[in-house]
């Protein structure tokens, strides 16, 4: 059984995510999506906030589970007997960093791997940092996040910006 | 009637943008230098220093209107009826994000499309970063910023480092 | 009156092309698409081909003209009274050398200048060499390839394959 | 059961290539090594010799495969009822075509997705053309091509360069 | 006498830096490791810390000396009859970044130049942010940082983190 | 006493290249301009032409010798005693191949070590191919060759073109 973990910050989930999600969720058995906490690193939504939209809009799909994590990547997956970290690329920078990212994670635990997949072709301008900036500008953010969480992330950009 | 909009932080501007400012007013019949106000990003100068100085150095082209916005880029360029949004770009690492905001922008308002300059040879290392960088550090900005504010940016400089 | 040219090999012409021409179109008065032609490149459709494909694809575009040149580009904009240059960027890799062309066109003649356009998000994956290798092995090219075209094209890459 | 195709020109196959095939046979339950053959670019080894090699190196690892194709990479997944695609990343340049075939192959099979996997830290520098280059100038080139074919490696860069 | 530069902010170093030392030291007939303090960006470990561990693991190296500056590193290299920069480049994001550095401290005093040494391959997934993310997050930072400073750097992570 | 070796096609010598050798010259005691010849590869100039060409435009630098070679760049360094390379880069797409041959030297000849130059900023867009390519178009290549070559690199580029 070959477990894979795909990380983020998920601060909101966004349809990119999820996009990487659904294909991820098929090349694996199991897929644990992780919420990965860092203290240094300010977040506009909770961390259980964001736990709980990754469970609602990962709700259907059998093999992912949701959680939170606030070790060192290469420790959790060995903790969860993962093989694989499974990160997106929207773009060359994204690049860049996770590949510095990969090898750096082979080194502390050389039985973990990662592979990339290619954020598809309508979501390689969108992140986090894009709708939470157009969301608090009062802009659509409609087609960039899953429906299932869109009430909420609407209301907690306009409380909080 | 072309309207093209400028947008940037220009905190502050420098020959690069004015090198810019010159050649995109050529290209249409009107542009507007807009200073785009971000709440969540601390800015030396302030929005009415940063349109001053503006004015200032863009006094002398007829096509150019300096101004101020804190909303959406989208939304705002809709407002103007402006049909083109034009961007410097001085290197790879500029045109990935920007790359990124031009689909985001189009996706925001189909009706809006992002060109793009190339910085001019002796503008490519030039950034309001590296104004900001050297001046604090008592090094000679002369020949970096217009000659209209010099003496503006170097006391600001040397007041609020 | 602002006339820009739009230069390209075109062999075939693309749905991408087609974007850049049909937006670059209502950013200038006149737009001059140019096929260049090189000696040392070999292609895989006549220049009278290209240029004839192009017109078929551009002829509900009043302001657009088709034309061919051997020569160098920036004594050809100047020869057609062109102040600036559109060119299409589909990733990073094709912005470098672009990068080097614009300045090295200014140089050699100051008054023309270059603007980048960003490929559509369903075109940033498109080539002329892609719609060339796919067609030669047998794929559908059919989304890459203008309607008005697509037959002519079909039977060029199976006839010279 | 989930089976990923490595294609390739393995011209001739590095340790580099097999760096890869060992992790990605370790991800999937079968993995197929396609050699692709591409009538328009030359190659020093046959098809023969390079499948071959391959066999002579992957025969220690029981799910991998080995085969020639001369069709579209999408299609020859589909007639392998392979879900993906494995690459090897060494680096950006590598990185920019990749991304933009994997949207390609993607838009051509969409049930054909493309993971990549970033190259070990000892083979970021190599490449078949580097070994080519380094062994037709007499260098060294054990380290860079596995045991099981280093004498015929060097015999044929000897023969034919 | 040819004086060489290598400035940085050495927060902690690591094993990358001290591979940049010794290469460097190499190359010219002094060198002088120059720990540049930046009042507006927050250090770890302090500058007298700093200094301290790079006296120690640096001792063996007849012709480097240790210093810190907080001045502009054009004007300081000026200071010291330095008539070139030494940095280490890992990757691309690096590059482009020191590429911009270089024509901008060249521009502020002609007769200084930069030289570019690339990382060794086991270095270039290191980085002082990468040892002390490990480090906070409780993981194995031996291989990453020199051996003469290592349980300084551990006890100064585990404390202040 | 340190010896640099300044690889390259010089097809012919560019401006930009006579910048980088006046550069390195300062750096090292001793500088090798090495013409490299590849017989896979075509070059307009011969080597004899090239070598000539490297003679005058180097002849007023005392320590600047002119060779050429046909055999492995580290086992020509090794020969001639020269711990570093030095190399230019231009730009980003330079730099990756730069950064994955310098690896490679340094893996054949661990002595070996490679210093990188940038370009400068009036030398960015300029390259041997850029040349040719004007030249050949009858463009003004005045600026971009030196002086003393001019004359032949005209002729030669209106008899072979």
């Amino acid at each position: 059984m070959r477990i894979a973990v795909y990380p983020g910050s998920f601060d909101p989930p966004t349809v990119g995510h999820l996009d990487i999600i659904q294909r991820a969720a098929k090349l694996f058995d199991g897929l644990v999506v992780t919420c990965m906490l860092n203290p240094r690193k300010k977040s506009l939504f909770s961390a259980g906030e964001r736990v709980e939209m990754l469970e609602l809009i990962t709700a259907g799909i059998p093999n992912v589970r949701v959680e939170s994590a606030d070790i060192l990547l290469a420790d959790y997956a060995k903790a969860r007997n993962a093989a694989v970290i499974v990160k997106g690329l929207r773009a060359m920078s994204d690049f860049e960093m996770e590949f510095q990212m990969a090898l750096l994670n082979r080194k502390l635990n050389p039985e973990l791997d990662t592979v990339f997949l290619t954020a598809g072709e309508s979501c390689q301008y969108l992140s986090s940092s894009a709708v939470k900036e157009i969301g608090a500008l009062g802009g659509d953010i409609s087609d960039f996040v899953p429906a299932e969480v869109l009430e909420r992330v609407k209301s907690v950009l306009s409380e909080r910006k």
